[in-house]
């Protein structure tokens, strides 16, 4: 009688489940999404209107943007990163490379520098592209990385501290392979100056489970090929303050934008 | 204990839907997500790289473009079209309208026009940019639409027959709106041209479940909306000309562009 209680409380879910293996739904394959969407883009040159980088969020939300942005030339940077690329000084760690459109930049300018990105397509296509880019994530940097003057997260690279549990794992790897006396430059964007209904709910979505209201929840899509599920952090000036109080990183300054974009600027205690 | 077999049995399932309440997950909400991209990129004046259209197919293949081809002039058009438009006389109904391209091109040109499309947001937008749109799909034609002369599936249109089973339909359905001598004027592609191992490995996968090679499973996405499933036909011309053989319409040409896109001249017996 319970047996029976619970078949027919599952009776909805079930039929879900019946009806995706009837249709045989095989769903997206579990790959280097990212990666996929750099080297398609390389591949083409690099020209917009070619390539879209698909975003999906875990509310179901779901946008597509052009993959040359992550070829960009200099003079299409935000303003706050394009300054902040002048000031650059040393040996240079770029967390989140990408296509290396900063690396290259840089490297043109006469800096030495490392790239970084957890994913193997966008380590190739950087690599094509002259950047000396390695596989690794900003949690867990390979071995042959140290003593770096300045670490630069752009194209809202403040992102990859992920979640108030990852922000301090990554602050504390970043400052292990850092030079005493180094720099941190980090691009982010704050949640509140939405005024999308959508993106509201979901910070509202987010504070009723215990997250940070712009901790989102994303992955990547490219063809066939789904990302992890993976936490991107958006966290406001106050909330970025808290992440790094205890952290061996001081937060210095913070530049600002009128589109909620900010340039967070740190030194290593 | 065949009930506890029964659940073992289920474990792996289960244990999908169980993750997916803990993460409470509500995903895309059903809706007219075709609509949803057709007024977005009205609102934004149709400029190019702004809206992105989202298809999803059901292997987990994803896609985006831009939305702005939807609004696209007649010199952007494919040249079939183009001078298929030319040939247009009589009344006129374009089905599957959308934002109204080419409805708006035979009006300023002098044709007598309505619009069909199966999604609000389409009708709304083609409405507002001056087409006599209706709200319906081609399986269904509303009421006060008759004797038209000429009847066009534009932007590849021919995929509106859908499938072996609603391709019937729709002729029907088509000729009971059609005055004598009236002519239908589709542009298709055929999916045989394609190279893409992804693509051929779907129409092999169609084929193994009984479905025509190109006779795609799609929903449209926009933002936190997803259309429901639907077919969408990809014919070659030998696959065409079975379809049509036993309707009311009588296939007289096909004209062939260099990519695979054709248009179908086909007039009522």
């Amino acid at each position: 009688m319970g047996g029976r209680r619970n078949w027919v409380g599952v009776g909805g879910a079930w039929a879900v489940i019946v009806e995706r293996m009837r249709e045989s739904v095989p769903g997206p394959v579990m790959g280097d999404a990212f990666g996929g969407v750099l080297r398609a883009c390389h591949e083409v040159g690099a020209r917009t209107g070619a390539v879209f980088q698909i975003i999906e969020r875990d509310d179901g939300h779901i946008a597509a943007s052009d993959a040359a942005v992550y070829f960009a030339p200099v003079e299409d940077w935000p303003e706050l990163e394009r300054h902040a690329c002048e000031e650059i000084t040393g040996r240079v760690l770029d967390v989140g490379c990408g296509a290396g459109r900063h690396a290259s930049v840089l490297i043109a300018a006469g800096a030495g520098v490392i790239g970084l990105d957890s994913s193997p397509g966008a380590v190739a296509v950087a690599q094509a592209r002259g950047v000396d880019a390695r596989l690794g994530s900003a949690s867990a940097i390979p071995v042959g990385i140290d003593a770096m003057d300045t670490v630069v997260l752009f194209g809202n690279g403040i992102g990859l501290l992920g979640s108030p549990q990852q922000a301090p794992v990554v602050l504390a790897e970043l400052a292990r392979v850092a030079a005493p006396g180094a720099r941190l430059l980090g691009s982010g964007l704050d949640p509140s100056v939405t005024t999308n209904p959508i993106h509201l709910a979901y910070h509202d979505h987010n504070r009723q489970r215990g997250r940070m209201p712009g901790q989102l929840r994303l992955r990547v899509r490219h063809e066939r090929l789904a990302s992890e599920w993976f936490d991107y952090l958006l966290p406001s000036e106050a909330e970025l303050t808290d992440l790094v109080r205890n952290s061996p990183w001081r937060l210095d300054e913070m530049r600002h934008d009128d589109h909620g974009g900010y340039l967070a600027v740190m030194h290593l205690r």
